[in-house]
C-alpha cells in the first residue's frame, strides 16, 4: 500500500480541506429518531455513525474514531467501533482510530496487530499513540505502520489545561524531545509529498508552540483535535500548514456530530452537514493553499 | 463497597503473597490440548485462562489481565477479556486490567465507565493509567475509582530500557512530578490499611528510584511488572515493601502461564503451579512480613 502521508495529502486536495469529522457519539445526545429505532445503544450509535459517514463522504478526507466511547459499551461497543472503521473505509473516507495506546515490546506489537494490517479487526488509516513508555514503546507501532501503509501519530502536545506539568516540566520540555522521537522515528518513511508515516498530535490551543513543533518537525503530519468544542479556535491553526495547505488535519467532534439542539431536534442531519460547511469555510479562511482540486 | 486498598491488602495477608499471575496469553504458545479442543483463538484464551485462574485461585491475590492480547482478536478478544476478569471475581482472585489508558475529560470519563463500575463491561478492580495528560486526565479515574471502591494504577516509573528518555528526562525528572500527581490524588483516599486506592506502577529494574519513590510515595501502593521474563530480578523488590510485607504486588506473566515447554506440554498445568510456588518462594525469601495468616 501506498505511503499514508501521500494518501493522506492526496486527500486533503481531493476534497479541499483539512478538516476531519470526529465521531464520538453519545448516547444520550443521539436523536430520538435514531435511538427509537434501535435495539441497542450500540446498534444506536452505528445507526447515527453511518448517517454521519454518509453526511462526510463526500466533504472531508477522514473521520477519528475515539474508541473510549465504544470500549464503555464493551464488547458491543467494540464491534460497533470495527464496523464504523470499515464503513468509512467502504465511503472512501479515511480513518484515524483515536486509541492513544502505548506499552512495551511485546505488547505494542500487539496492539500494532489489532488496529494497523489490513487484516486487523479494528482496521484503521491510522492510530494515536502515548509517547509516555520511549522509543521502545513507539518503535512496534511505527515499523508496522510504515510495512502496512498506515501512519501513527504520536501524542506530542495536547490541548488541555493541565498539560503542562508533565509535557513542559521545566529544564528541556518533555514535549519538545517527544517532539524529537518523532523526527527521528520518522526518518526514512518519507512519502512523495514529502510528509513522513509518523505523524504528531498536537492541540490546537498551543499557537505559540504549533510554530516551534512545526519547525522542529517539518516531515511530520499534524493531527490537531481540540477544535470547535474543546475551544480551539481556527486562528491557531494557520502555523500547521505549510503554503500549500498541507501537514495537517484538524478534527472537530461534538461540534459538527451533536450540533442539532438536543435529541428531539427535527433535521438534524441538516445542522451535522452544515456544521461541516461552516467548519470548512472557518479552515478555508486562514489556512492558505486548500482549495478543492477534485 | 470498601477501600480497595483495604481490599487489596487484606487480600495479601491472606495469601501470604504479594504475587500476582499476569494473564497475556500468546496463541501460539497455548497448549495444543486446550488451542486443539478450542473453536477460536479468543476460545482457546478463555478455556486456557480460566484453567490458570483455578490453579492460581487459592495461591496468589490477584491476577493482572493485559488487554492488548484480548483487542488484537477483536470484539471476540475483547468478549474473552470481560469473561476472563469475571471468572477471576468468581475464584475470589481480584484483578487488576492492564488497560494504560489516558485521555482528557470526558474521554477519560467513558473509559472509567468501561473498567471501574461494578455494572461495567470490563469490571475490574483495579485499572493502569497514562499520566501523559496530566491531572486532568487522571482525575475522572481517580473519582469514579473512589466511589466505587476500586482502584487506579499511574504508570509513574517504568522498566524499559528506553523510558529514562521521557520520564527522567534532566532537570527534575518526570517520574517524579507524575509521583507527586499521585501523592496529591491519593490524598483522602486512603484505607484503614493506611494505603491509597490511587497506586502507582513502578518497574522492578528500577532498584535505587524504588527506595526514592517508597520514600515520596509512603501511602501508594505499588503495582511492580516486569518481574521474571522481563529480567526483573526479586532483589530489586524490597524497597517496594513495607515491614508487614504490605505496599505492593508483583506481577509475573510469561514466566508463570507460558512456564511449560512448549505447545505440545503434557503436564503443562503442574509447569504452571511449580512456577507459582517457586516465585512465591522467591518473593518470600526478599520480603519480610509476608506469611499467610489464611
Amino acid at each position: 500500500m501506498r505511503n499514508f502521508a501521500d494518501r493522506l495529502a492526496e486527500s486533503v486536495r481531493n476534497k479541499g480541506t483539512a478538516l476531519c469529522v470526529g465521531l464520538d457519539p453519545r448516547y444520550v445526545l443521539l436523536p430520538k429518531e435514531v435511538t427509537g429505532a434501535a435495539e441497542s445503544a450500540a446498534a444506536a450509535m452505528l445507526a447515527f455513525n453511518k448517517e454521519v459517514i454518509d453526511i462526510a463522504a463526500g466533504e472531508v478526507p477522514a473521520v477519528k474514531v475515539q474508541v473510549a466511547f465504544y470500549e464503555r459499551y464493551g464488547w458491543e461497543g467494540m464491534k460497533v467501533f470495527g464496523e464504523t472503521l470499515r464503513y468509512a473505509r467502504q465511503r472512501g473516507l479515511m480513518s484515524v482510530a483515536d486509541v492513544k495506546r502505548g506499552d512495551i515490546g511485546s505488547t505494542a506489537e500487539a496492539y500494532a496487530e489489532a488496529y494497523l494490517r489490513p487484516d486487523s479487526p479494528f482496521s484503521a488509516d491510522a492510530i494515536t499513540v502515548n509517547p509516555y513508555l520511549g522509543e521502545e514503546g513507539l518503535r512496534p507501532f511505527v515499523e508496522t505502520a510504515a510495512e502496512a501503509g498506515r501512519g501513527v501519530f504520536v501524542l506530542v502536545r495536547t490541548s488541555n489545561p493541565s498539560s503542562d506539568y508533565v509535557q513542559d516540566s521545566g529544564g528541556e520540555p518533555v514535549y519538545l524531545r517527544v517532539a524529537e522521537l518523532v523526527r527521528e522515528l520518522g526518518e526514512g518513511k518519507e512519502g512523495e509529498c514529502g510528509y513522513s508515516a509518523v505523524g504528531a498530535v498536537v492541540g490546537a490551543t498551543q499557537g505559540r508552540e504549533m510554530k516551534v513543533l512545526r519547525e522542529r518537525l517539518p516531515n511530520a503530519f499534524f493531527l490537531v483535535p481540540g477544535y470547535g468544542a474543546q475551544g480551539g479556535t481556527a486562528k491557531d491553526i494557520p502555523a500547521a500548514f505549510d503554503k500549500e495547505g498541507l501537514g495537517a488535519i484538524v478534527n472537530s467532534s461534538r461540534g459538527i456530530i451533536h450540533s442539532y439542539e438536543g435529541p428531539a431536534a427535527g433535521d438534524w442531519r441538516g445542522s451535522i452537514r452544515r456544521a461541516i460547511e461552516r467548519s470548512k469555510e472557518e479552515l478555508r479562511s486562514c489556512v492558505r493553499g486548500t482549495r478543492a482540486s477534485g
